[in-house]
């Protein structure tokens, strides 16, 4: 039996095993969970919510490190949701146990969580913004949500942030690869790391070129920053914190920071009625009315659509 | 206005035109979809699927044309879904068009597309099956999915075939990386790629390792085979072919066939349904009662899961 009350108390206070309890039974999909974010309501919306993505190799974790020590500097406190399949700690790790994050490790106001990709119920869309929530009612200034830009689930879910920044790395024409990926118009600030590297210039300039950041916006339209990083040696760093400064200034002023959080909001209630609709699909006849339907459509008696509105209607007419 | 009757039977005699206009359909979640899918029905079921997914960098194109010339030799008719979020041609290829596949775009009997992965209606797990079941209905003997082995929904895909082809290349520690990725235990048939570079015996070694393939196994159960291969100079092919036949035969031995297009329907049809759900939940209420929901949700008096019984409640009581 998990004592609900006590383990939201407990996370409130910002005590890290209750944080890592709570975002566990997000993971597992745990009945718990209505309870505890009627619980944790009260107390969200506080955090600053930042997306980083990019292609395999670019530095996100390197990247993510750093922006730590940055927002630590400012004595914020810091949470970290890594969402990444390729994370040997994905699927339960404990918070703090990323290689690249273990300068962070005995920080007490530094929050890191990895969260697998995989064989979760309603996926991704379901269960990052409810890890959010924990880490935003635990206290965390500034969330970091780094994520692998392959995938769409996993570039939906860096979109969401209330800021969204997308990493490159010079060479191999990596601006195509990103344009390619779709995941430019994603984002609110763009770094070029490993600047240190041949070609981070031509990777700025060409970046530069397909933003069109030369031609002329509407006033009060954001111009989304191209930052140079040497991640690995804190350069550029502050610069970025900067850029995410701004950029939240401006969500801010231009009433964006709501529409984006509200369209967050939605996207989130609309994964939890999916998924339990999903469930119900499945209770409904004990799978069995599924497994008939399925059956007839492997046996080509019967098309999908056809299929799916006898599902429906059995599920709204019960 | 689209004639429906007229393109279905123009797709089912291989006209690639047909054939390409009926995917264009399911990329844009038309809604002559229910009617195109209706028509195909009696003529799916017939193609073996086969997925074949992994990292970037493994020669998965390369390896899904040289199977390409391997099936055309053999005389089969091909089909290509092409699911790749770095393709430059997705959101709306012709068929033929991609690079690595020139060699097979004059011929009348390989159908090749390429998918977008992104800004989907309920996403890949609605539009891969239906894309599909045009190439089945188009005649295709064997179909080939090709899938990049990083992100959830991408994975799904490839595992949803009647065989998965899970590719690694030698170094860098590859077959670690793909354990990383959850992509080993959906794989049926394992092809070490790039076999002339160092390290080759070693990922096989390795891989084997992982597999557990030198233990026992109960009778009937299927023990995937590690072919290597060079896929660029096309030798290996053969063998993987090979495999690919001695599982489709275990397949079809065991009942397991069935078993996955059951599921796969299964998954199609709850796809389908879903999809149509949450279109229902933007009617209802002129998606009005969702920003509500979200605003109150947003502002913390609401949790999201108190969120998403209203929802659902006006869902099913209008």
């Amino acid at each position: 039996m998990i004592d609900v009350p006590t383990l939201v108390e407990q996370a409130r206070e910002g005590r890290p095993r209750a944080v890592a309890r709570l975002i566990t039974l997000v993971e597992n999909a745990a009945p718990e969970l209505r309870e505890v974010m009627a619980a944790l309501a009260p107390y969200t919306g506080q955090a600053y919510t930042v997306g980083l993505t990019g292609s395999p190799g670019v530095g996100k974790s390197t990247s993510t490190s750093a922006l730590v020590s940055a927002y630590r500097r400012l004595g914020k406190r810091v949470g970290v949701l890594a969402v990444d399949p390729s994370s040997p700690f994905s699927g339960g790790a404990l918070l703090g146990d990323r290689v690249r994050m273990q300068e962070h490790a005995t920080d007490p106001e530094v929050f890191i969580r990895s969260m697998a990709t995989r064989g979760h119920l309603g996926g991704l869309s379901w269960s990052a913004p409810q890890a959010l929530r924990v880490l935003d009612a635990a206290g965390c200034d500034v969330i970091l949500v780094e994520t692998v830009g392959v995938g769409q689930s996993e570039v939906e879910v860096a979109a969401q942030a209330d800021t969204t920044v997308v990493l490159l790395a010079p060479g191999m024409g990596d601006g195509i690869q990103a344009a390619k990926a779709g995941i430019l118009e994603i984002g609110d600030v763009f770094v070029v790391n490993k600047a240190d590297r041949d070609g981070a210039d031509a990777t700025a300039r060409e970046l530069n070129h397909m933003l069109g950041l030369g031609e002329a916006r509407e006033a009060g339209e954001w111009r989304p920053p191209i930052v140079k990083t040497v991640a690995a040696r804190g350069e550029g760093v502050d610069e970025v914190v900067e850029a995410l400064e701004k950029h939240r200034a401006w969500l801010a002023e231009t009433g964006e920071l709501a529409t984006r959080r509200r369209r967050r909001a939605a996207d989130e209630v609309e994964a939890i009625a999916l998924a339990a609709l999903r469930a119900r699909i499945g209770d409904l006849h004990g799978d069995r009315h599924l497994s008939a339907l399925a059956e007839r459509v492997a046996a080509g008696d019967l098309d999908p659509y056809g299929a799916a509105d006898e599902l429906i209607s059995s599920l709204t007419n019960p």
